[in-house]
């Protein structure tokens, strides 16, 4: 790919790290050249451990919500492998407590803390990304660096029985806007990405699984390889046409 | 008016206590009718106490953002003046410091303690008035309860220097989205309200301001008082024709 | 009621008229003191003559769509009646043969007819309002006049199999928004109203359907009447706190 | 490129001709190895002339708001190169006296017409489009075609002094909405791409113009020849992972 020679030596960082889109972004963010970094609450799951053999993926342990250990995170990728010029916010946050739950039942707790682990989260992350981005010289795209924040369907309409994460994930977009506003004109690229569908992982044995139970249709989840490669494009856009949001569906999707 | 035989004998409560909305929202209540409760961190504010001497309104401590005290208030209310069937949440939240900060600057606590001062207190508050008006009969127009929520600008965009807010502001949008499309199925209206400007209040010697400094015009900020029409009317509606999201904003201000 | 006193002599012109909507405000209309016109391309059907008698309503026929038409429509009113303070916009506009149409299907000649006979009908009634209200003393809320445009859910979606449809609505969102950025500084109302929902009807014997077939619930219909009670209370907000869009659905409505 | 492999031999479409976003994407399309046509009213241009001998892209005599006229062009182009997999919708169709009319003064024939250039005609290519594409055997991404309609700014918001152009650009955007619903589950791909900002074009002497008279920015306008790569790589998306809507603006443009 002629991609790799436009991003070798580029640093990444994906916070959050499961089987599913920051698998997929790390291992193509790697193939592409980049020095690629993951953090996550548990850096030795095997998906983690596995990414480290096959492409040289860096890990990290960190949680995301408190701001003591966002900060030490972005200071030792900083380092260990540079600044990042690509950061990703990948965490869905939800405490499985709260999910299906309506306002009736919802534990209030759990709610913040899905609020805590998603949104506040994103806001700390993105701080970081974007104090230490500023310190970047544009590249030949006039780039200083780019944000994505992974974001749900939640965040585009409130649905019933998912009030915490309407929350958590509206709460995401707004800041997400509001950084965009703020550090567009200084040439930090920020974008937010709600994932309209259920998304698609690799499985224990490497395949992908990305087919919903009971349907015929082969390719009915957002497969997070594409995902990946559209952040990647995200990142690849000159700053003279910027997308700040793209929602993601698979073709059989109902919206 | 007619109102007044329509809404005699109705409680309403409004969460969140100072000079703009939450007192036009209690003298119009009372003027209908309505018998009125108001609570506040602190509920010994001068402007509260004159709601209860003119009109009655009585006054409740409570912390909004804490489980167990939102509870204890809904309890006491019913107890002391009858299950609501008008709950308006009307808190900024805002922590002062956090006025006017970019993503650089921002404290992350304050950023935190913004998001749980206003929308983690919408939530709890919804999360009461719900369980509490399940139990009211439909009135004349079909309705159980209506819960207003107030809010602002940033929940329709993020603006630049304002991502805690924008983050709380979206993150109460998302929240009555969901309850609407749980409770109004089941009898309960809820409505959304962002007021795009800025408001005014009375001040001491209780003339209204309502007046931006510098301007000519003289209604160019949102008068609480008719904001409080609003509600009120909003709470008549049928629940043939409910409206959840109604924005309003000064005839002068820009959008 | 004290509205009565409030719009007693006030001029209302209705465009489009049947047995929905029209019909309901009309009535109500008329039944708070104001002289009612209403404009239809037929004005001899049985709807329109009955409010005649029962309510004083006085019938103009117009095409709409044909800019003259409108032309002459504002003056005969003017002389007959007055300048209008209050202009509904309530025309659907879809050629029979246009619905359910998916883009394969769907007649290329009926697609520009739905839109001239919604969106554009809805400009030319805009700027008529618009021409002749400017010239209106502001009443007693700051207001010169309201238009307003009646919309449907196509406005918020496109739906498959609705495209000409959508189209027209869109449309007509857009030209609304564009009208009240322009008039609302000038104390002119503008406010789009979709209804999302299926709207009941009055029926030949005098009574309202507002049940769909087939449910079990009364009300799963948004009713006319208080759609126009709706209406009412947007020409009587204070200019300081104008709502432009309004979307009413019924309570059992799925969104 | 890479690209070059997968797109050998695919046909594209481009309906309306200029120096900006049709010329960028006729000159991409060519050298990532499509046969390329574009229509236009005049296809004599200069422009288009300079990309026939430059690229060989075939050119076609059409006025886009003619249903017969459409149906030639795609008919003709399908007998001279194939039936098209990428068809981009390029025509803002703004009648030169209809810019900065408020709804007093615009010429309600000059609205009218705005419409049926840029939204009937959108209409009409979208029609032929689907048509023709369904016809095609899926891609390797599981794609039978691509649709992408260029919008404008006035298609999110309706801006003051803009009404026409609103009406246009917002049924522009519904008809594309109704139409991905529609055939996004059978294969086609359709796109809907705001550009919120002045678009950059190529000046006679082959330059790009690019920079706003006034400003120190170089870049504050959307280059085209990125915009063309946005539109390339939404018809290299795998069918998974679609996106509808992608806003482009400029990193300093305020929004």
């Amino acid at each position: 790919m002629t991609q790799s020679s436009e991003t070798s030596g580029e640093v990444a960082l994906i916070v959050g790290g499961g089987p599913g889109i920051s698998s997929s972004c790390a291992r193509l963010f790697a193939e592409s050249g980049m020095r690629v970094a993951v953090a996550a609450r548990n850096p030795d799951k095997p998906v983690l451990a596995t990414l480290e053999k096959a492409h040289g993926v860096r890990r990290y342990a960190c949680d995301a919500s408190d701001p003591a250990a966002v900060a030490k995170l972005f200071a030792d990728v900083a380092k260990d492998l540079g600044t990042p010029r690509l950061v990703v916010h990948n965490i869905d946050g939800r405490v499985p407590g709260i999910f299906r739950k309506n306002i009736l039942e919802a534990d209030a707790a759990m709610a913040l803390e899905t609020v805590r682990n998603s949104a506040f989260s994103a806001f700390l992350t993105g701080q970081q990304a974007a104090r230490h981005m500023l310190g970047n010289e544009p590249d030949a795209n006039g780039v200083r660096g780019t944000i994505v924040f992974t974001n749900a369907s939640a965040s585009l309409k409130g649905y019933p029985s998912s009030g915490a994460f309407a929350m958590a994930c509206h709460a995401k977009s707004g800041l997400a806007q509001s950084m965009a506003r703020e550090l567009m004109p200084q040439g930090i690229h920020v974008a937010n990405v709600p994932i309209d569908a259920a998304i698609g992982w690799t499985q224990e044995d490497g395949s992908r699984a990305h087919r919903l139970a009971g349907t015929a249709v082969e390719d009915n989840m957002a497969d997070p390889d594409h995902i990946a490669k559209t952040y990647l494009q995200l990142h690849r856009q000159h700053r003279s046409t910027w997308a700040f949001e793209v929602v993601l569906r698979p073709w059989v999707e109902k919206w």
